[in-house]
C-alpha cells in the first residue's frame, strides 16, 4: 500500500473549518510546483492535485535544493499555522522522499506559455494553473448538471452515438466504418456519428416524462473557429406534459442552480478566473443568478433592431427583416442594451427553425426558445415539439426527411402528448462560466479540423 | 402552462412517510396501462413515468371505458386509502381527459412480448414493465458511479472519443472520416473511435492524483453474442500514488457502494427482477456486498485447477498450463466452487496482459487484478501501470507500439509515480446487477453488427 488517507484538500477543509492544528504530523504525496531556497533555508510549492492552492514546505536540509520543478515527492513534517502571512499555513519539513524526477527538459517551465503552446502538450498541461481551474470547474459543473437533474427524478439515458439518422436534417456528419473498402458492410446501413441525441431521447421522456441526455455528439464541419469542435459534450432534457412556458421555466431553474453550484464549489478556481481570465466573471454570473429572465417574441425584437437602425445604431448585418437569422451582434444588443440581462426570445418564423419544432396557430411560427446572454448570445435553445401526426408528417415530407424516422413519428400515434426540450453545448457552457474564450482550452484533448494530437 | 407539480412517485413518497390522506384532491398526468371495467364501475391502472408501481383509478362515467390502452390522459380525482387492498391506495375519478389516443395497431400490446420482438421496437419498449425498470436502474446506477467518485473528490475527466490510438494495441476499431474520398483529410490523421480512455485519463490522474472517465467505447467486432455490443459505456478511473492492493481496496469498496445504492433507491425494480428475471438476483447482490473479496495469484489458480482437473472436474478448455489465458468456466470455478464468493485474481503472465501493466520483479508477472464473481466471472479488470520510462518503452518497441504515444512515455519522464487503475463496462455491470442476461436489453438502442435501426 502506497496510498495517503491526507491530501492538500483536506488540510484546507480541516483549516477552514478551524480544526487544523499547530504542529500536526502529516505525510503527503505530491508535485513539486517551484522549489527555491536562500541558502539556509527552502521553500517548495506543494500540490497533490486535490485542491487549487499550493502548500508551502520549508525545509533546512541543502540537499533538497537540487529536487527539480515538476517532481513527484513524499514529504514528512508538520504543520506551522501562519495567520500572519498569505498563506495560512506551511509545513516544516522533516523528511522529504524523491518519488520520480522531473527530466530537465520538461516543457512547462516556470515562465508564462501561450495556451497556442500548451495546446501541443494537452498531456501535461493540466498541471498549469490555468487549466488546473479549467478541468476541475469542468468537473464540478457536469456534476452539478446530474445533481439538477437527478434531484428533480429526471432519468439519464445514454443515446447511441453511432446512428442512421441526425436530428437536425443538415450539417456535415462523420461517417462510421469497419471496412473503408466496404463501407455499409458492418451495420448494413449507413452510419455516422450523432449530432443530437433529442430525437432518441424523445421517446423516453414519453415514457418517464421527464429524461435527460448528457453525451458527446459530433459535427464535421472544416470551421476554424474559437467556437467550434469536432467533438464536443451536450447536454439534452426532455420533459412530457410540458410546454414552452414550463420549459423556459426549467431552463431558468436549471441554469441558476448550476451556475451556483460551481460558485459555491469552485471558489478557489473562480477566483482565479474572476482575476486572470475575465475580470467580473464572478459578478457577471452572479448577476444571471439574480435576474429574472425576461422573455420577447422574435417579432417585437426585430421592431426593436430595426428601431435602433433607425435610430444609428451600426450592426455588421445590416438588413433587418422579419424571417431572418438573429446574428450574435444583434442577439447581444438585445440582451445586453436593451433588457440588460438574460432573455429568452420566443416564437421564431418556421423556416429558420427545425422540422420537429411546434408549430404557432399563427401558422408561421414555431414554439422555440432561444436564451440569451449578455457577451455570449445564443446560450441554450429549446422548443416545444410538434406532438400532431400529421402536421409533423407534412414538415418532415416538406424536407425530405420522413424516411428512416418512423419510429419518431410513431411517438404522435401512439398516446402522444404535448412535451418540450433544450439542449446546449456542454463546452460553450464552460467557457462561459471560466470566461476562457477558445473552445480548445476547455476540452481535455481537443478534437477539431487538422489536429489529432494524443 | 400544462406542467403539474404532483406525480406518482410524489404520492408513493407521502404513502411511504404516511403523510397521504384519504381524499387528498389531485390532478394527474400519464399514460392508461390497462383499462377494463364491470359495466358499472371500471379500472385504469395509471402511470406517469415517475414510479415503477401503477396507480388504479377507479371510475364510474362508463365513458371512460373507451379510453384505449397506451393513451395519454389527465385526471382529477381523490385519493382512497384501501390498507385491506394489494395496492395500498386508488384514486376516485371526478374527471378524465383524453390528451391523446393511442392507434389501435400499437405494437405493444397487452400479452406478453418477447425480448426479440421488443427490441425491434426500441423506440415504445420502455413502456413494457421490464424495459421500464432496467432504463430507470441504468440511471439509478449512472449516479451511483459519479456520486461514489464525486465523495471522494475523484475529477471527471471527458477522454475523447475520436483518436488517433488506442490503448490495447488491439481488436477492430470503427475509422472515422468526414469524406469517403479522402478519409485522412480532415484531421489529417488515421482517425478511429476510443477503445478505452485509460492512456488519455492516466495524464490526468498525474495532476489531479484520483480521476476517473465514464463514456462511450466502441468495438468494430463481428461477435454476435449476448455479451458484445459495438457501442457502450465504460468507467475507467485511475489513481495516483496508488498500487495494486490500495487498487483493489478501492474496487471493492466501489463495487459495494454502487450495488448497495440500487438496493437502496430501486427498491420496486429490484424486486421486479428478482420475481420476473432472476429468481435471489438481490441475495446474490447482498451476498457480494456482505463479502471480504478474496486474493490469489494466477499462479495458485492454475494449481488449483489442474488439481481439480486430477480429481475429476471437466473443464472444456482442459489444458490447464500456466501461461494460458483463462476462460470463463475457470473462471467461474474459482469463485463459485473454490472461494464461494468475490475473488481477485492477481500477478498474471504478462504475455496474456496489456503492455502497460506494471511489471513483478520476478519478470514473468504483471500487477494485475481481476476480479471474478459468482455466475459471470471477469467484472472488473485492473492493474499497477507500468512507471519506469525505460521498461515501458522496451514494451512499446516489443509490440511496436511506441509510434504516437510518446505522449504517454512523457508521463514516466517528468515526475511520474506509482500509480493504478481499473475499467468496467457499464452495461455488463448492468446485466450483472439486473439479471439481464442479453446486452441489446440493457442499452437503450443498441448497436450491434447488422444492426441500426433507429
Amino acid at each position: 500500500m502506497v496510498k495517503k488517507e491526507l491530501t492538500n484538500r483536506k488540510l484546507f477543509d480541516e483549516f477552514y473549518s478551524n480544526k487544523l492544528s499547530d504542529g500536526k504530523e502529516v505525510d503527503l504525496q505530491g508535485r513539486v510546483r517551484t522549489n527555491r531556497n536562500n541558502g539556509s533555508i527552502g521553500f517548495i510549492e506543494f500540490n497533490d492535485g486535490t485542491f487549487f492552492k499550493n502548500i508551502q514546505l520549508v525545509y533546512e536540509n541543502n540537499e533538497y535544493s537540487k529536487i527539480r520543478y515538476g517532481s513527484t515527492i513524499e514529504v514528512k513534517g508538520n504543520i506551522k499555522l501562519t495567520p500572519n502571512n498569505k498563506q495560512p499555513f506551511e509545513i516544516t519539513v522533516k523528511e522529504i522522499n524523491l518519488l520520480n524526477d522531473c527530466a530537465e527538459d520538461y516543457p512547462l517551465q516556470k515562465k508564462r506559455h501561450s495556451f497556442e503552446f500548451l495546446r501541443e502538450i494537452a498531456h501535461l498541461r493540466s498541471r498549469a494553473n490555468t487549466f488546473y481551474a479549467v478541468f476541475r470547474v469542468r468537473n464540478v459543473l457536469t456534476y452539478a448538471i446530474h445533481k439538477y437533474f437527478q434531484e428533480r427524478n429526471f432519468v439519464y439515458v445514454h443515446t447511441p452515438l453511432i446512428t442512421s439518422n441526425d436530428a437536425e436534417g443538415a450539417g456535415q456528419v462523420f461517417k462510421v466504418v469497419a471496412d473503408m473498402k466496404k463501407p455499409d458492410d458492418f451495420f448494413k446501413a449507413n452510419a455516422s456519428l450523432t449530432v443530437s441525441g433529442q430525437l432518441h431521447v424523445e421517446a423516453f421522456a414519453l415514457t418517464y416524462r421527464d429524461v435527460y441526455t448528457f453525451g458527446p455528439a459530433f459535427r464535421a464541419e472544416q470551421s476554424n473557429t474559437t467556437r467550434h469542435a469536432s467533438e464536443f459534450w451536450m447536454i439534452e432534457p426532455e420533459m412530457a406534459f410540458c410546454d414552452l412556458e414550463d420549459n423556459m421555466n426549467v431552463i431558468e431553474s436549471f441554469l441558476k442552480y448550476i451556475i451556483k453550484y460551481v460558485l459555491d464549489n469552485a471558489k478557489e478556481e473562480m477566483n482565479f478566473f474572476d482575476t486572470m481570465i475575465e475580470k467580473g466573471v464572478i459578478k457577471k454570473l452572479e448577476h444571471v443568478i439574480h435576474s429574472e429572465f425576461k422573455r420577447m417574441t422574435y417579432t417585437e425584437a426585430i421592431e426593436i433592431l430595426k428601431k435602433a437602425k433607425e435610430n444609428g445604431h451600426h450592426f455588421e448585418f445590416n438588413d433587418i427583416h422579419w424571417g431572418m437569422d438573429l446574428q450574435s451582434e444583434h442577439e447581444r444588443y438585445l440582451t445586453e442594451e436593451v433588457i440588460k440581462g438574460p432573455l429568452f426570445l420566443i416564437d421564431y418564423p418556421k423556416e429558420i427553425k427545425a422540422f420537429y419544432m411546434k408549430q404557432n396557430a399563427d401558422g408561421k411560427t414555431v414554439a422555440a426558445c432561444d436564451l440569451l446572454v449578455p457577451y455570449v448570445g445564443e446560450l441554450i435553445g429549446g422548443s416545444q415539439r410538434e406532438e400532431k401526426y400529421d402536421v409533423l408528417l407534412y414538415k418532415m415530407q416538406e424536407i425530405g426527411n420522413d424516411k428512416g424516422l418512423e419510429w419518431y413519428l410513431d411517438l404522435r400515434k401512439y398516446g402522444g402528448c404535448i412535451h418540450s426540450g433544450f439542449g446546449l453545448g456542454f463546452d460553450r457552457l464552460l467557457m462561459y462560466i471560466t470566461g476562457i474564450s477558445n473552445i480548445r482550452d476547455v476540452q481535455p484533448y481537443p478534437r477539431t479540423p487538422g489536429s489529432l494530437k494524443f
